[in-house]
């Protein structure tokens, strides 16, 4: 047998970790088709061409070929150089959604609603704490040629509710908007506004003094200026409330206003859906020179430093062909990160290691097929059950119950007086298989914070 | 904009299709869970030296690089030909399974229960109508050195209640066991099962004579042997009495009789648990050869082209160290397929395209914060709604409901005085947000046969 040895890069989860992934990509679920997402998954490939069209990112792809590759097949299955005849693993689930966006665009309705749970790869350097395969949850409304901007609060609605109903210490989206940065370093006099954004963005590493010397050089800033940006991207507010601070230190003009209206559009509709969740924060700058609206940053309380889990914003164009461009908001939380971060912290458990509530002892082998019986009515009124792998001795049988996590054994018995125990508890009832019921909280495994009950 | 196409072998859905895989997937899960099988999923990727391991499957393996691998990263991501650091992605989930369960032995529970629902991937040729991405949705149950025979009764019984459950004409398990084939085999004198069994299995592609033909030739069987096997391989019962036509046919002996016991148990469980869906059929040959107790394939009525949708078996050795073997059984639906052909056929379809069951409509801008609070008052009673994207004139609002395939529009009013249409009828009335409840069938978007309601 081959050594066997985990790979870094791939995370993989044991049955009950799995179950808190597969909570967080339910309640994901369940948020988003409440508010009439449709679920989508794209293929795991596109061609390569399609995937280099972001620049930057294409030194973390990875290349498919056939193992035994033939010429004859090096038109279908990449085992040339030809990128657009190249197969590679999907990054992202935004490249695929273009994609999937303008091949289907006859048979989809606009403004598209989507969802999208799916696996991405990228090559990075294990050694970096950074996966390689992880799930990324995608949210987006893509319209065709145009998008009302209301949509912007709408999409940070959904997520907040999302993020509002995981097993979380409190999350806090942080908003801003790219109108209000870019009006405001123009009506201070600087008009190199990416240069400005680039510094205030590394506010979080380098620190303030770091920065303002990068206003001062590279940002062509005066001191009174550098201070005023300072001072802008200190500001933060759970309510409309940043607008008046803007202007004291002297943004004005249409640009700015018209900031300011939408970021609190976005801040006062988040916050009368999901109370105390969203934060105007005027020094987020990430992505607000792809981003043409608002943009959004969450970070979780007591662990900043996993940086943000779910980013996104308004972008002017998804897609475009020669009859339509689609613009799109658009959300995406790093699931697998933080699926892993609320395991090392133990931030959640499950109420038990596996789906079974009930294990159906069994007498004696001759007798299986009553405890089948039994597990079948129980089963049938939504009771997840077992029945004992072995007809051992009933202690045994117990025991064996422990230690897979299941609550409750029962009792089958040919006379009909079943008995059911708690081996929690060690109390043992009388139960009758038509009406039994486990109390509410074991019926099936639930996920609940760390030192939730 | 490049030129965007589809990739032949890489299915990819609609989202009213991806409905239908979503709800198979989801009743595999649940029915999955209510016998207490644990959701896992394991990394896409295998060391090459692993997913070569079965020989006969190396052409159809992907191999992964990085798209810009230097030297110093070859020895984590497979730039080079070293089959024990090359990367592929995996085909089936069988390989990943055993490589999970020696890896991580020392935490699971055996025998371990469980069910993995994930894309595999295949570099078949597109020409043949397969797919290169696909899902698969497998349930096995993994003993440690041990496994009781009856949990090959069992994972057929989840199996069938899962297919009982998808709307489907009517699905048969053909059963088999390997000890009543080769049993049978070597009770009228034939030793080389193996060939006998390579013969018969070609039965429904070349048919009687030829197979009588190979019988006769590679098998070496006499006319009498010959006649027997093919008579053998014609027997099909609901029950158990098909120990009777064995015996009948000459079928005699320890091997024979443990055959029939083992097949009887199978079937008479399954009937029990499920009427109707199991079959025994001393024809399935597939797999015996590798498979060491019963043989599963299923087929759907009417679609017994598709081949079997549902195969699997009792193994010996899923893996094995130098302290445990792991014996298993194991049966795996190829979800992909059996979804492709369900919406090709136009088996089933979705009550309507989108999850949505509300459009709230608006009247204004200025009172889109009223049509949000209905919609969150609905949502927070399990109505998934959607408010409308602009205020345009309610016709055009109501034409929108439509083409989404929407079916109630809510009329909000600021005196309280709502109302809400059902734009399928066109019956409208007034309603409370507190407390109107769409029809059961309209809350939640369902999956139902074609011709149903």
């Amino acid at each position: 047998m081959a050594k066997i040895s985990a790979l870094s890069g791939f995370p993989e989860w044991l049955p009950s970790e799995r179950l808190v992934e597969q909570h967080v990509i339910d309640v994901f679920r369940e948020v988003a088709e409440l508010h009439g997402f449709s679920g989508i998954e794209t293929r795991a490939v596109e061609p390569l061409e399609q995937l280099l069209r972001k620049g930057e990112i294409d030194k973390e792809v990875y290349v498919l070929r056939r193992l035994h590759a033939e010429d004859e097949d090096a038109s279908a299955a990449g085992a040339g150089s030809d990128p657009a005849r190249t197969l590679g693993l999907h990054f992202d689930l935004t490249v695929p959604l273009a994609r999937y966006v303008l091949e289907h665009q006859n048979d989809l309705a606009f403004p598209l609603r989507r969802y999208q749970v799916q696996k991405v790869w990228r090559g990075e350097r294990p050694q970096d704490g950074r996966f390689r395969e992880f799930y990324q949850a995608d949210l987006d409304v893509i319209g065709q040629d145009t998008l009302p901007g209301h949509i912007e609060a709408e999409v940070a609605v959904v997520m907040a509710e999302i993020l509002a109903r995981l097993p979380l210490p409190a999350v806090t989206i942080h908003a801003n908007t790219r109108k209000l940065s870019e009006g405001f370093f123009r009506s201070i006099g600087l008009e190199d506004h990416t240069a400005v954004l680039r510094a205030l963005d590394k506010l979080p590493k380098i620190g303030e003094e770091a920065v303002r010397d990068l206003l001062l050089g590279e940002a062509g800033a005066s001191i009174e200026q550098a201070d005023a940006c300072l001072a802008f991207a200190q500001i933060r507010t759970r309510d409309a409330s940043f607008a008046e601070q803007v202007r004291e230190l002297g943004g004005r003009g249409e640009m700015v206003e018209e900031g300011i209206e939408e970021l609190t559009a976005v801040v006062e509709r988040v916050e009368a859906a999901v109370p105390g969740v969203i934060l105007a924060d005027l020094s987020i700058a990430r992505g607000l020179d792809y981003y043409t609206g608002t943009v959004f940053e969450s970070f979780v309380e007591g662990h900043e430093g996993l940086g943000s889990i779910c980013s996104g914003g308004r972008y002017d164009s998804l897609a475009t062909d020669n009859r339509h461009s689609y613009p799109g908001v658009g959300l995406s939380i790093g699931l697998s990160r933080l699926v892993a971060r609320m395991l090392s912290a133990q931030m959640v458990r499950a109420t038990r290691p596996v789906p079974t509530c009930v294990l159906v002892s069994v007498a004696d082998e001759g007798s299986r097929s009553d405890s089948d019986a039994v597990a079948r009515a129980l089963r049938s009124r939504g009771i997840p059950c077992e029945v004992a792998p072995t007809a051992a001795k009933l202690g045994k049988q117990i025991r064996y119950a422990d230690r897979r996590g299941i609550p409750f054994v029962w009792f089958p018995s040919a006379d009909g007086e079943h008995e059911v125990k708690d081996i929690r508890s060690g109390e043992q009832s009388s139960a009758d298989v038509a009406t039994w019921q486990p109390p509410a909280k074991d019926r099936t495994v639930r996920i609940v914070p760390a030192d939730g009950a």
